[in-house]
């Protein structure tokens, strides 16, 4: 039997749950590929209607999910609250793309004279591709988990979901899993369309099944190596989907340093240390100006992180390596330890996983890769400089990362530019004075990063991360009758591709 | 120094090539980079013109590039003429959408209140990667080579691309990328933006190089295999686009027979000769109704190809490889030569490699994978089936494809119903009374499907194949100053997503 531990007192219980098998995992991917063809006959508002099933049940049973991963996480109710707003919202934007029906990239050229010759019909579309394997983080228990963005994407584009429960939070797994299952099942979608394995092996099993067509994963880079290798050695290749490590670089420019000391300390604290610092966009390293304004906004930045108590981590795991991490910064050469906030008990004064807040400094030219290694935890690096150059030469240290972020006042466009410039071929996002913490469910969003913050091209928040899951289909010439409704010529009420014209209905 | 071979007469000629030491590479992949850097700041206008440029260029040298490629595919100067005026129409082509702009995919979410509350402002586009590796194809030296739709589509979305010229046509690559490079620098583009390198451990070298972004490629599975291998060994993986391998299956229903016997026979007899049988939409195997009406089309289609001489392959190792599976079909139990064609010297007489069209039946029933292999050449296995149950059965021995076709009469829409469903998740395209081969470039066109047909959910043939080679990049609460041009409130002229709704211009 499976345990679970309470992260604020170190206390494992029992769950009453089993690791998954290998053969019970077989059995919960043929359930999902029956599924999987089952809904293939139903159209766009079937699932648009599911996901708002699904949003709705999150919604209703919103207090016994936020206790039971509060326990799990300690993450905090009002924070896991929010959380399980979050992926009710998820899945209702899915639902209103799903609806929308531009995801489908339907594009239409009638057959006629080309410069080529003659040419035949062509009608395509993007379909769903089967099963996917959704392996949750351990840092959202909602968000990224079993009722997060891979489920709800996936699921908005017609596949069938089998989840791998994560470790940090079984119980919370379950519980939105049967939430989920149960709504999906009084809406009418077949049994098997969602599906769960626990354990490592199961999930294992799971990436290496011929029927899953997809995996999408978020947790660290270790993790992720481990499921591309069990890819590299399956007979058919599949789409791996991975959200890794991300340092997150953020600047702060000499003006705005001048401007807003202890404005930008206090949100930069908050930032970092949001979450106990176990967000994949928590800003890493921070680079400040040398200086008198500098100097004041590290000042005000180690005064909030001294103050501080240790707050409780996920996980054991967590907890041991962020001592790993931070001892091996600490121990390079060049690093000052500028902050250490009070280390022992975790805010619940329980015998659990904590680590207290930490601002260490280097000299930007100083910067080195063992220096610019993500820390999952409420650390971050400050490196000051005394110039744009500094900056850009430091830059070479900092991993590709999902996100930079810029603070600055209007008069410094130019070296903006400039450092935008660099910034944007190393990440997914680019902040303007804000924080990369806090990443919004939206149209125009994108989550994603060059390696090793993603190995994809696509993104995992927002709504175009739904054509991870989708492949095109062309039909040449086809009879009426067997083209899918979207691909008929008297379609309306969707974006199509006309002859090469857009039109939007 | 690497030698060329007149595939119609054997003859082995100097090119005055040689291969390009790894150095060499490494200067050239490094050149890309910076000619990528450089062009970054040019808009899309800029590239719409190169575009036409190269466009322009190689219908220029029309008459050239036919000649040299003649003499080393032995395809002929009218299948070679119409492929230089393919590859112009791609380019044109995409130039044609990068001008439209939908391709950038440009979303715009205004800051506002949202149900999770106060949200920050995000623009975001797709942004070309950096440097592409392109490996052309043998079998089209043109429209999947040098100058073809991968080297169109990575230079449209505003990437550099290095070529590996493919061996068995050294000196039309060459010609190729004299012609193209040119035009680029006559037009304007810095140095480097194409380049190319000749030779095995070079295009090893290309695919392991830390800057290349992505790897396109049309050729054998084996082949493709390889580079994923190196790609695996790199520390940042990057995306592989592999155009494989395919079968293509091709059905005809008792009423298609019934009525149209002769007419598909021919059809069918010129679709898997066509080139030799050298595309990667021809179709492998055929099923037949069994009963006189496919009697008569089966003994048409051996009556055509009996009657052949045998055709020039395109080099000894497709020539030695057709020989041994045709060998290995045939050798397989339950396989009957129904037909093959006067073998030994190619159309043109000489002491080239050639290949006769050879037609094998098979029951549906007896079908296996072994039977079911590519052969690429001029064979096609015929398999004669009782009922469209046994037409679905069989296909479980067929490797997924590129194609599927289906020839049948407006009265047997039900099965044909039933077909499609069948055939849908198993290809990338579906053709209706016609033929798989001869890919329409369009904007709906899909030229991709299910391993082993690909490795990946994306086209290389449409305009969509540009999607391949570009990421997206969010710009969050930016200001004005720094964003693209595309991205700007005032913007017009391209169709943007503003607040989750579509607007055209």
């Amino acid at each position: 039997m499976l345990n679970t531990t309470d992260p604020r007192t170190g206390a494992v219980t029992p769950t009453g749950l089993d690791a998954t098998a290998p053969e019970q995992a077989d059995t919960i991917v043929r359930a999902a590929q029956a599924a999987f063809a089952d809904v293939a006959g139903r159209d766009r508002a079937w699932r648009a209607g599911l996901l708002h099933a699904l949003a709705d049940a999150l919604e209703a049973d919103r207090a016994g999910l936020v206790a039971v991963a509060d326990r799990e996480t300690g993450l905090g109710a009002a924070r896991l609250d929010g959380e399980v707003s979050r992926s009710a919202f998820q899945f209702r934007l899915f639902a209103e793309a799903v609806r929308e029906g531009g995801y489908l990239e339907v594009a239409i050229d009638h057959a006629g004279q080309t410069a080529l010759g003659p040419a035949p019909e062509l009608r395509r579309m993007l379909i769903p591709i089967g099963p996917v394997a959704v392996f949750g983080s351990s840092n959202f228990p909602f968000a990224f988990s079993v009722a997060g963005g891979d489920t709800a994407s996936a699921l908005a584009g017609g596949n069938a979901v089998v989840l791998k429960a994560h470790s940090s939070h079984l119980e919370t797994s379950a519980r939105s899993f049967a939430v989920l299952s149960e709504a999906a099942g009084a809406y009418g979608a077949p049994d098997g369309l969602l599906g769960i394995v626990y354990g490592t092996a199961a999930g294992a099993a799971l990436v290496a099944h011929p029927l899953v067509r997809a995996v999408g994963f978020t947790g660290s880079l270790h993790g992720g190596q481990a499921l591309m290798d069990i890819i590299a050695g399956r007979d058919e290749p599949i789409p791996f989907y991975g959200e890794l490590s991300s340092l997150n670089p953020l600047v702060i420019t000499p003006g705005a340093a001048a401007a807003r000391a202890t404005e930008i300390a206090d949100g930069l604290y908050g930032s970092f240390t949001l979450g106990s610092g176990q967000f994949c966009t928590k800003p890493g390293v921070a680079f400040v100006p040398a200086g008198a304004d500098g100097d004041a906004l590290v000042a005000r930045l180690v005064e909030r992180a001294t103050d501080a108590a240790a707050s409780v981590l996920l996980n054991e795991r967590i907890a041991t390596s962020f001592d790993d991490i931070r001892a091996r910064l600490v121990a390079a050469g060049a690093v000052d330890v500028l902050a250490r906030g009070t280390e022992g008990a975790g805010t619940d004064g329980g015998a659990g996983f904590t680590a207290a807040p930490t601002v260490l400094g280097v000299e930007a030219t100083a910067l080195t890769a063992e220096i610019a290694e993500e820390a999952f935890g409420p650390l971050i690096v400050v490196a000051r400089y005394a110039d744009d150059g500094e900056i850009l030469a430091a830059l070479d240290a900092v991993p590709d990362s999902l996100t930079a972020t810029v603070h600055s006042e209007p008069a410094e466009v130019e070296a903006v530019t400039g450092l935008v410039a660099a910034l944007a071929p190393r990440v997914g996002r680019i902040v303007f004075d804000g924080y990369p913490t806090g990443v919004r469910v939206s149209w125009a969003q994108h989550h994603g990063g060059p390696w090793p913050a993603t190995n994809s091209q696509h993104t995992s928040v927002g709504v175009s991360a739904i054509r991870r899951f989708l492949r095109p289909l062309a039909y040449q010439d086809a009879p009426e009758a067997v083209l899918p409704a979207e691909l008929r010529d008297g379609y309306r009420g969707i974006p199509r591709r006309v002859d090469g014209r857009l039109q939007l209905d």
